[in-house]
């Protein structure tokens, strides 16, 4: 069963062997078989199929790869998002207000609440998401965080570490953590992740954490250098991880660290827009030889966004990426971030995960900043997003 | 023919005689009767309906209006955009190209492009928009461009003093506008506007432009001090003019100008965002007592947003707006700014233009940027936008 997806305008591949940094190609199509991506080329070049769809003259490219996300959560934080923006205290904040609502919550409720996130994100073109834990911070709750995300992923992450407890001693939350936490987590989480900075764990507890979790056969990332310097991201890199999520705030060092080690920065630029913090300086990182992914951090505390257009746009404005970066860093990078070379590009052999945008090209996502530009998307060879073109 | 829609979690009525901003109500009811609202209240109090529409807990809040865009063009300038985030300059760029594209285009061609930039900002909440004319610049081609606009408003603008057209004397295109131009464009127009700043028209100018709109009944507004400090801010106050756009370069002398005259300023983020231009400061107006107003300026040159909640979240980040403050600007205000009082709040005898958001209240709109939160439209008491929910 083959379908040939034809008239795109603009197809963005990703193809690493193109000239350009998309391998985009103009007057497009492209065949799925089964699952996958088996033929990309001129529209007039294209092979016959069983089925063929026209996307008029529409932009088609990779969907989209949210390596970074908090979806399992229960509880509404936005009075202290408006607070905040009017720059007054609140009090009664926190994330501890969400790790409360987590643990009262119903499995049922939680599930029910990731699903509409994760339907959301989908009709905004992300294909492939990764969830963390982290709100539930017992061995209870951090398991069954996790057992719920692993309904929508594969792409898990156990983030007891994400704060210590109230009224808990740290090294004592350290221990819960790598030992009876992690045991009941390991069966439902692909990585391990440390919020590594001031105030959270520091670079030996995070170094622990991750330790702990390899054993047990998780891959590693690091929440660092969001709220200050420090030394969370010389540890990713170190460590040699996949990615470091967050690098707000880098030295020299660290950029030269993050090069060497080919460790990719993962930046969350909805972050700094619902905090109000200084953006990271992606180009001073791509400029370095940094490969540089793009994510939500969508959570209800520092981020509830769960837009990856929105980031992108944010990321040209506000972080000196190219619209062509941004897009690169939202799909390709983003899969190398997660150690996924199975979805990312429209290559033969690559998951059939698309995006169709009412747009003549990618530009559109930063040109036009917050219209809902998709019109279709597609998981592994089949329409699940569907709307009228004409 | 009355409907009752009840089960909203949060109701923005912007009655004017409410304690709050916003005239919010919880768990609140609203009833239409045929184009109009009838009645709104609390939920428990609602009176019976010959049909009932359960929103389950979501925001309903009016429509947006639109109070500033400029729809009616054709050609793309993605590629100026993304010259100019790169730093870049661009020299085919500029507002010439999409003079020549439109006057190259068909009234049919045309009249489709307004139509889908209208449904998508129907899609996203709007459901009263200003169009502008002025990338015509010809007798024929404005007054085109104004009949194209009129069928999807009206609230037409005569911009013909948008830009004196290349290879022509300004004084001369001056004459033109408010002489044969004029003529041909006001049977289709209720507003006049110019664009009051160097390089376009100067004060004398602007003021002879609207000078002669108003003798044929046209109602006078205004583009000024977006680009630098510049009369026009003065000039829209001295003549009592409803509104006046941009606003960005403001000494105190303008803002007490506007504050003494009444007359609203219109802010429009997403060219700032658009331009990497510093953003207006919505604050000191507010503070100042003046009314503020939001709209998109949607256009292919300067700001190609379509979207008030876009706009709106950009307010709060960058403008120190509160939420409420930003969707009283974006509906209440906006109506106010095209001295509209038929629109623009839920309260008996308006008309009844909603907006269904699925969120449990207005603060979402800048608390999850870019995530497309509208559910439903109403317009003239029937739904026009109906997204599933449950
Ligand atoms: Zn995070
Ligand atoms: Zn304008």
């Amino acid at each position: 069963m083959s379908t040939l997806i034809t008239n795109i305008g603009e197809l963005v591949t990703n193809d690493p062997h193109a000239e350009d940094l998309l391998g985009a190609l103009e007057d497009a199509a492209l065949v799925v078989e089964g699952r996958d991506v088996a033929w990309v080329g001129r529209a007039a070049d294209a092979p016959a199929a069983d089925t063929v769809v026209d996307v008029g003259g529409r932009t088609v490219l990779p969907g989209f790869v949210d390596s970074h996300s908090h979806l399992v959560f229960a509880g509404d934080r936005s009075a202290e998002f408006a607070a905040r923006m009017a720059g007054e205290s609140y009090a009664a904040g926190g994330i501890r207000t969400t790790v409360a609502a987590t643990r009262a919550a119903t499995d049922e409720q939680l599930t029910a609440h990731v699903g509409r996130l994760v339907e959301e994100m989908l009709g905004q073109g992300t294909t492939t998401v990764e969830i963390k834990s982290g709100y539930g911070l017992t061995v209870r709750d951090e398991a069954r965080s996790l057992a719920v995300a692993r309904q929508f992923t594969e792409e898990t992450t156990f983030l007891g570490a994400h704060v210590v407890p109230a009224e808990t001693d740290p090294q004592a939350y350290v221990e819960l953590v790598t030992g009876p936490m992690l045991e009941a987590a390991a069966p439902y989480a692909r990585w391990i992740d440390a919020f590594c900075e001031r105030g959270a764990f520091n670079a030996d507890q995070a170094r622990a954490v991750l330790a702990a979790g390899a054993a047990l056969g998780l891959r590693g990332r690091l929440h660092a250098n969001q709220l200050g310097p420090g030394p969370g991201v010389r540890l990713a890199a170190e460590l040699g991880l996949t990615a470091v999520d967050h690098c707000t705030y880098l030295d020299d060092a660290d950029v030269d660290a993050l090069r060497d080690a080919g460790t990719i920065a993962t930046l969350l630029p909805g972050v700094e827009f619902s905090t109000r913090q200084p953006y990271p300086d992606a180009r001073r990182l791509l400029d370095a030889g940094v490969r540089v992914a793009l994510a939500s951090d969508c959570n209800p505390g520092s981020c509830f966004t769960s837009s990856l257009p929105f980031c992108l746009a944010m990321a040209v404005r506000e972080m000196g990426m190219t619209p062509a970066e941004a897009v690169h860093a939202a799909t390709y990078v983003g899969a190398a971030a997660l150690d996924r070379h199975d979805v990312g590009a429209l290559v033969p052999g690559r998951r059939a995960d698309l995006q169709v945008l009412d747009a003549p090209s990618h530009v559109h996502l930063a040109y036009r900043p917050g219209v809902p530009l998709v019109r279709g998307v597609w998981v592994a060879g089949r329409p699940v997003v569907t709307a009228a073109w004409g």
